[in-house]
């Protein structure tokens, strides 16, 4: 008779259960103020995700690709690894007196952003490949945990990690729950972000795609070793971004996400496929909760993009009135 | 009282559904005979997925990259890719005169295997170049398809894709059942494998690491477009498997799977790891169900590796005696 009685219970063992799933049924986004945005992701989840639907998506070919600098985390007021490259050139300049002698990095040790800036991917590319290479991708990765364990934002004055928007983390995790693989693709350094972005945003090592020197692999003192060299290999920037894409994911994603000209290529790649398609800008209009920028910035330029986005159907994000609330700490 | 009735079932129900289950009880790799391969498989995987062992790995870390042709698929008389490339050029070949001048070219075109193979990847790589470029990633895969449609293997008269090795299947199979991530990591073209990865091994595309040409994004007639250049991106053959792996998936596997000496630096790195870590060569030693081959072949030499394995702790498997099925219709 136990098991009789057990068995019984089992319609209230399964209410117990439902009511612990609960919060899966409120609200995923609630860091999003209704309005276009948050419909306009709700309303694609739901398209993609219901087997009715003429727009029905297949969990395979459920990509979302995701810039990272300004879309994900903080640009302003310089991209966080040029705050890195710039504290490390520092550190090393005095074994490189040679550096002074070039421009660019001179502008780097001297601290002169606008001539940095001004010196765009190539430049930035030139401080990087000095600051970033000679050693293994492993003594690498220890270099930037050990910077972003200390480093402070100078506005904010906490670690980076902790500068990334709430309602991205909430669409990430949306996403993830939907069958949705989630992407970085980022015009940063791959091995800048792989560290620390499955802590912070649940994307594996393997899902951060970004720029990158050139590794070479050896046997060094007899132990196999990877080398990373002061060569560029790759720049997973505007045209490089579909190009990007299409080596690390071989697949064309149904949804991108970025805020910048950077992301332009991007967006055209993702949204041009074809069928259901989402496109997304975080526009950046909040000067008393982040910052307000767009057309006129040294770093993350939304010029050319936000002009297309109509036609394109590109959604924007106005931070100031779709997001109420900004930052995980925040609240 | 009807619910009760069928509430009483339910361990009835159960056991029906865990006798649908049995097959996972049982064998795991029944083509694979005992011995010391399917043992060090075997061994290894309950050591790193039990917790309780000193060797358990996170799921997260469990990562098993697999070489390709002879590893998974045969590569003999010649690589399958050299057989479209062949295929390819002959039918390109008119309307190219100039091909003629170039000796490695014309090697292809007339079908001089010897020279070729002399050519070594260089030569192999410009074969490739001339055939796999000047169209979209998509149109490629639809050339890539079709041949694979209507191709037969010249010794056993089947699909190359029906040429895949049944215990190898079994392998993959198993592996991720217990939580590791799959990925094939080939010197041969990544686009020529993404397209039937998924079905065959059940590997999708994001997890093919191969050699690849240079593509361009841009937009040609108002459409987003990539496009396939003749020009070399990466060859992922030797001391560039390392570098592959690093570049795509980030994390560093702990187990490896090869057959040649185009596979020793990834198994060197890979089994040089530290912890609890599996390298195995596939010993073609078959001559009536496949083919026996190691020091002396124009495809797929195994020399310098076979000498390495016992002081590195490589497992030879020998198709002759370690596999009781090669081909999944053999049975």
């Amino acid at each position: 008779m136990a098991l009789v009685k057990w068995l019984l219970r089992i319609p209230a063992v399964m209410g117990g259960l439902l009511a612990l799933a609960i919060p899966a049924f409120g609200d995923p986004l609630p860091a999003w103020n209704d309005g276009p945005a948050k419909n306009a992701i709700l309303s694609f989840v739901k398209a993609v995700t219901d087997p009715q639907s003429e727009d029905f998506v297949p969990p395979d070919d459920r990509i979302a690709t995701f810039d990272n600098d300004g879309t994900l985390w903080v640009e302003q007021p310089m991209y966080t690894q040029l705050a890195f490259a710039l504290d490390r050139i520092r550190e090393l300049a005095p074994a490189h007196p040679e550096w002074r002698d070039n421009p660019v990095l001179k502008a780097a040790i001297d601290g002169d952003l606008k001539a940095l800036a001004a010196s765009g991917m190539k430049g930035l590319a030139e401080v990087v490949m000095a600051t970033h290479a000679g050693m293994t991708p492993a003594e690498f990765e220890t270099i930037v945990r050990t910077w972003l364990a200390t480093a402070r934002d100078p506005k904010f004055k906490r670690p980076y990690t902790e500068l990334v928007y709430q309602p991205m983390l909430e669409l990430l995790a949306y996403l993830r729950e939907n069958g949705f693989r989630t992407y970085i693709i980022s015009g940063g350094g791959i091995e800048f972000m792989r560290p620390w972005a499955r802590e912070i945003y649940g994307i594996p090592p393997a899902q951060v795609v970004g720029s990158s020197i050139r590794t070479t692999f050896a046997t060094v003192d007899g132990k196999p070793t990877l080398t990373r060299l002061p060569e560029l290999n790759f720049i997973d920037d505007n045209a490089g971004k579909p190009v990007g894409i299409h080596q690390h994911i071989g697949q064309r994603p149904i949804a991108a996400f970025g805020n910048s000209d950077g992301d332009l290529e991007m967006l055209q790649w993702v949204t041009g496929g074809g069928g259901r398609r989402l496109g997304m800008i975080v526009h950046h209009t909040d000067a008393g909760r982040e910052y307000a920028y767009d057309r006129h910035t040294a770093f993350g330029r939304l010029d050319k993009a936000m002009d297309m986005a109509p036609a394109e159907g590109w959604v924007l994000i106005d931070m100031k009135t779709d997001w109420n609330q900004v930052f995980p700490w925040e609240k």
